[in-house]
């Protein structure tokens, strides 16, 4: 490996960071937009919250779970909190093939871990305590999402077995779907959303925010992806770049036409959520397909959309305010599977594989986040009173308002310090 | 050409890939907060399809009608439909000089094509018919855009005529600007803008958007003009920069004082477009100009903003609520022409041919765009009704409001799904 | 140096360079999160200004101002007016050791310029005379930073005396807050602020706005900080990308924790500026830190932030509408510091330097900011009436507002040329 060649991979590694790290920005947005104008402040502090224990803890234990460097096919495996570069040129240009730092390594990685826990954030939006959902967080992006990250991306069992997952399709976001199922589960519906005199659409305070947040998503799954390539390996990451731009494409075209032939309307929403939907189920095979495989993929993702909203919405009365597990859980599924059917590896060796191990991956981590939720649940609580639903999290838990007319612009309890 | 070097120029054009993609959302926000707040659903909808839409059809058919790779000089090629990948080294390394990969020839390529439906989907917006709009948008940017684009980019009869057009003042923005003025001729201006007591002032309905958006755009046209070296070549990408920074600098001041001279105020939505129109005016001759000459042509586009939307706006009558016509279409004559008058290649000759040049293919796109939206107005009708446009597009095409308090959150016919 | 090398350096630097532009859109957001909904219009105007002069002075006067290449050591040097790339490879790949191109080291500086006017903006809205505001940005952008940036980045007095300033916390960050501080010590509180019932809180007018300004921040610094390398260099980079994220975390939990123990809330706006003062915190010594060093600074720093803020606004009465004071003067001054107790450089001998540096570049930037601001006051004004601030600078200044009812779509005053 040369320095010169070292250096560009290493600058796109870089630049892939940046361009993850924004998706944390496009998920704020997003979930800003399909809230309540009354949480807008609790959803937008969690969120800059989420970006930053996620950091934190996968700086202090995560990376060293997910990449423990130990045990090829083993089930778990830690190799120490903290980091700790390697000196000279193992920690550089002799580190990973020359792709990048381990420093590169590390930030990458960390961008990542951060976005499961943020995928729970929207499903839970509106109804539950902002404490327990901290704690579930950190938790969930400290130990669960390393572990079954390490299964496959670390060495793990996964990986031995031959399954497959490019970007993340399982190991991000349905893991992050996982998570969430589990969430909204345990914490209910919001309330007056399933009445007894029928199903109350509770609709988002901000489509412009919404429609930003799906750009920046966009815009950061070229890094999401093009990154995962763990080089800047010419053709690889421009076929990358080509499989998720057609996929997020297909996915919009999908989602428009299926939510019209289903309810007669042009639905931003859906397209919206289309398009993730089509960003998703790429992500597990952006590196194997061709343009027209990507746009199939990505097209199939865009139909499941309004059919899976549809179903968790009304038959299976899962109040999900984003859609979060429509575009991450479902289409995460969808783009996982898709890996056996369609591109260089598809098989039905490769199918079976794909299938037991977005499987497994599903089993721990909603086990893993039901019992920790439940755990928050019977001690501390999940759930805002009725009285603090009503009024709005911001009112009650933040003494603030998103737009202006603020009940109080100083910190609330201000004027005890001041006193 | 060595492996490094070809990975640098390689990873630079997927980086001003990125950034010409993320222009889509600058036009997003720039027209959602240049329109009523009943029209932002609407737009947002548009502004997701037309991204979708250019990158499938440049895909199908859009690549291949623009470099057809046959008939140098011609008028007219096409090499077949879909991708496909020249084997080995010749998609790699051995393509384009080094510069970047087949697959990234595409994707940079397809960014651009979406532009050129944007800008008109500014023009036309609060009163087309969505379905109109759209198909409009697939036929201009699959067939009209890629064929003018061939006449130079393509190696075309203009390129071979010495006609210039370093990033496209008018190969993208002067076409999408005679695509909107076709457009607007045949629509007619907003219900109660042109009355008989009068020119009613319709002013938009968020300017924090507004403003992000042209920041965004400005943020994307460092992809634009800088990828358009078409190599990481470290001279000229980065005096590139110098020029497309300087002119939009030059822009917002040219608009600043204009305006004030004109109109006795600071106008924001005019220093806004004042940098747009100086971003258009250098992005034909980007990598000729000085920073003095950058400047100068950047302070010429930014007194134009003023006088060109006040001569559409009352002297011609022709709506068009966010400016696309005098950003665009007349800002991009001024770069293209701007050409022959400062720079490495200012002089008679070449200021003859991009006159002619830019004339051409105004005339083609402006026949085509006219003719096609002629044909569907006839047909299928390209005018929302009266009753529509004034409850706004929102409630009547898409059953939502863009803030909140929407009539049903639930996609439009949701109840015939759920019954 | 290859060229493949210098090409990687150059493009990261590239890549820098746009990331601290879109910087200047965070400030606007930020800004215009922070302010009244009626003073939203005139805020955006001035952001747009400000880096469109900050680029053009920079062009003019600031460059060479900043790096006169005469005399190491010195106070004051000025290579002349306007911009001359040396012919060749001086420019190209022998400029900089081989780390970028002469256009490079423009652009990149001249995107750093405008920040510490930007910063100004902040903590003067609502209240400040448009016309004097962007006399006074002019000038302090092309003058007084340029001069106290020569002292250390120009190879000045500072550098010859060990000062050490990575990226900026003195000389970008805290010129920035000692600005500001001049100017609102001689512009006094916005009205109705201080009465003689007590505190009155003036509450923004879009948390959504402002959080999104802070992660455009966040996403740009890793452009400022890393671009501060002054090449690709692969572990340098990646190092100051782990510290800056690692700072802007501890921040936020840092701010997170100290403003629920003092004022029992989880205030949104104390996380988001505990975000930003990590940044700026870290920015000083961003390539001499280990991680844990990173978030012991940044940690500090987003204590120090609900504390700053309380200390200006009860302590001192001084009205600082979106905190810049404490975000960047404070912030800047502690990261300054940390650089003599943190990480490689730290000792009581370099803790002396940074301390009389920071002071130094304060004294004079005070100085300067004041007097000029003086000269302001006491000639054309500095201050709208009382009736303008009333009504809200939009309407006052601009003639319009920035959501939709305005009273004039049209550019004030339009009305005179189309008669």
């Amino acid at each position: 490996m040369n320095e010169a060649l070292f250096t560009a991979n290493n600058v796109w590694m870089l630049v892939a960071t940046v361009l993850v790290f924004i998706m944390h920005l496009g998920f704020a947005s997003l979930e800003a937009g399909f809230v309540q104008r009354k949480n807008t402040v609790n959803i937008l502090f969690k969120n800059a919250m989420i970006i930053s224990i996620g950091l934190l803890t996968y700086c202090i234990m995560g990376f060293n779970l997910m990449y423990p460097g130990l045990n090829e096919g083993g089930f778990f495996g830690f190799s120490g909190f903290g980091l700790s570069m390697p000196e000279g040129d193992a920690g550089g240009i002799a580190y990973a093939d020359g792709g990048y730092t381990y420093w590169t390594d590390f930030i990458f990685q960390a961008m990542f871990a951060a976005t499961a826990a943020t995928i729970v954030s929207g499903a839970v939006a509106e109804r539950i305590k902002l404490e327990s959902f901290l704690i579930f967080a950190t938790i969930f992006v400290a130990i669960s999402y390393p572990i079954t990250g390490m299964w496959k991306w670390g060495g793990g069992w996964l990986n031995a077995a031959g399954f497959y997952d490019f970007a993340g399709s399982t190991l991000v976001h349905a893991v992050g779907g996982w998570g969430a199922l589990a969430a909204i589960i345990l914490l209910g519906a919001r309330k007056g959303k399933y009445t007894s005199s029928g199903i109350k659409p509770i609709p988002g305070h901000s489509m412009p925010l919404a429609a930003v947040g799906v750009f920046l998503l966009w815009f950061g799954w070229f890094g999401f992806n093009g990154g995962s390539v763990l080089s800047a390996d010419p053709v690889a990451v421009s076929l990358v770049f080509v499989t998720t731009a057609l996929a997020a494409s297909a996915g919009a075209i999908g989602a428009f036409i299926a939510s019209y032939l289903l309810f007669k309307s042009h639905d931003l929403s859906m397209v919206l959520n289309g398009i993730l939907g089509g960003l998703v189920g790429i992500t597990a095979g952006a590196d194997l397909m061709s343009p027209t495989e990507a746009i199939l993929i990505g097209a199939i993702a865009g139909v499941i959309i309004p059919v899976a909203v549809v179903t968790f919405d009304r038959r299976l009365k899962l109040d999900d305010p984003v859609g979060a597990t429509s575009v991450h859980l479902v289409c995460g599924l969808w783009g996982t599977l898709a890996v056996g059917i369609f591109g260089a590896k598809a098989g039905l060796g490769q199918l079976w594989v794909q299938l037991y191990g977005t499987l497994a991956i599903g089993a721990f981590t909603f086990a893993f986040a039901f019992g920790l939720m439940y755990l928050l649940k019977v001690t501390i609580g999940i759930r805002v009173s009725e009285e603090f639903e009503e009024r709005g999290l911001d009112v009650s838990e933040h003494d603030m308002k998103a737009y202006g007319e603020s009940i109080s612009a100083e910190p609330a309890g201000y004027e005890l310090l001041v006193k």
